[in-house]
């Protein structure tokens, strides 16, 4: 099944919070909303892309992909057959929860039990705002070194799960794990970290157990 | 020669642009400054480091080191010995041209020749904001994929040069060189590009050259 991707602009509208009217219609219609937010390039998509491939079985899904400019994230996971709106900000680097309650007209919310919002690639401002999510994940990569939990703190403060994405690149970089996650604690000694590697499939199981374990209980 | 870190916090103040004032006065002591912009982890210490070392003993620097929390990188960046100014934006996403024009309170201006502004980690914001430097500097590594001049167009658009960091991670990814020049050149098809490793002193040359030439020509 090909989907049509819709594309749609960004709302700025600070004044207007739907973050509320978005929780109450997903606790109404017992969807999880995700909130992926990492820097460009750490993943996002990636991660997606896996994670629907396992899930799709089990929970009817859709996409919100947040960008400045392009559909390539949208095209890139077209061939899912998932429900998928591509937002494109024009320059703003966040999305905000109006522009996702105007995405959600172009779901069938009834059909849904798991909407994944992919925020535009930015460590310091999606995580300043609300857009209605059950959760915020944060994404991070090896390649950007261990220091990112204290030198963008907000993120991994609000996060409820944090990737370590691209693990298979660990050998060829100065990566210090035991730094990285002595860094994370000083920020969120709670927080629950999973190291993957999407490309070589590792660590995922773990992750995915993780998000089903959140997504059947929401269901319930 | 160890110097002391002066630690400021950013001044927001939209409607306080100063970036002219700024050009005004680096123009009158001939100092040339940049202003680096990459996403978290793109490399920019690091650059800063192996460009700082490289050129010490042809011109007199200074670094401006923005960051939303901790001195990490202009720790990082003491053993050089020039003087270095940290900021704390304490969340803000990028830096203004108030607080750089604070920041040279710092430095003897009559002692400069040329001035590194290390931008908060981010692709979008600091790419809006006139911080009255000569060049933006765009770093982006080939971990990000070879999408980010679509995706991130403002910064590509605006850059006077554009560092691909980390080449040497090059035959661990998927990263499509040929495509990322393709993007590069639907962007801003004159924009220089340089490739870089500074783990394994790769491509930095060129990089010298080219910031020696217009430091040497804004000394004549």
């Amino acid at each position: 099944m090909k989907m049509e991707i819709k594309i749609m602009k960004n709302i700025l509208a600070a004044n207007q919070n739907k973050a509320e009217e978005i929780k109450k219609l997903l606790s109404q219609k017992k969807i999880l909303m995700i909130n992926l937010i990492g820097a460009p390039g750490a993943g996002k998509t990636t991660l997606l892309e896996q994670t629907i491939l396992r899930l799709k079985d089990r929970f009817r899904m859709a996409v919100i992909e947040g960008d400045i400019a392009t559909d390539i994230d949208a095209r890139r996971l077209q061939p899912l057959g998932i429900p998928i709106v591509q937002i494109n900000t024009d320059g703003a680097c966040h999305l905000e929860s109006t522009t996702i309650l105007k995405a959600f007209d172009e779901f069938n919310l009834a059909d849904l039990d798991l909407v994944f919002v992919e925020n535009v690639g930015n460590l310091v401002c999606p995580a300043e705002f609300d857009i209605g999510e059950y959760a915020k994940i944060a994404i991070s990569s090896v390649t950007e070194g261990e220091d990112k939990p204290l030198k963008y703190p907000l993120l991994f403060r609000e996060a409820k799960a944090l990737l370590l994405s691209k693990t298979d690149l660990m050998p060829y970089t100065d990566f210090d794990k035991t730094g990285f996650y002595k860094n994370v604690k000083n920020i969120n000694a709670e927080l629950p970290v999973f190291e993957i590697s999407c490309k070589k499939n590792i660590g995922m199981e773990l992750w995915i157990n993780w998000l089903t374990q959140i997504t059947a209980r929401i269901k319930k």
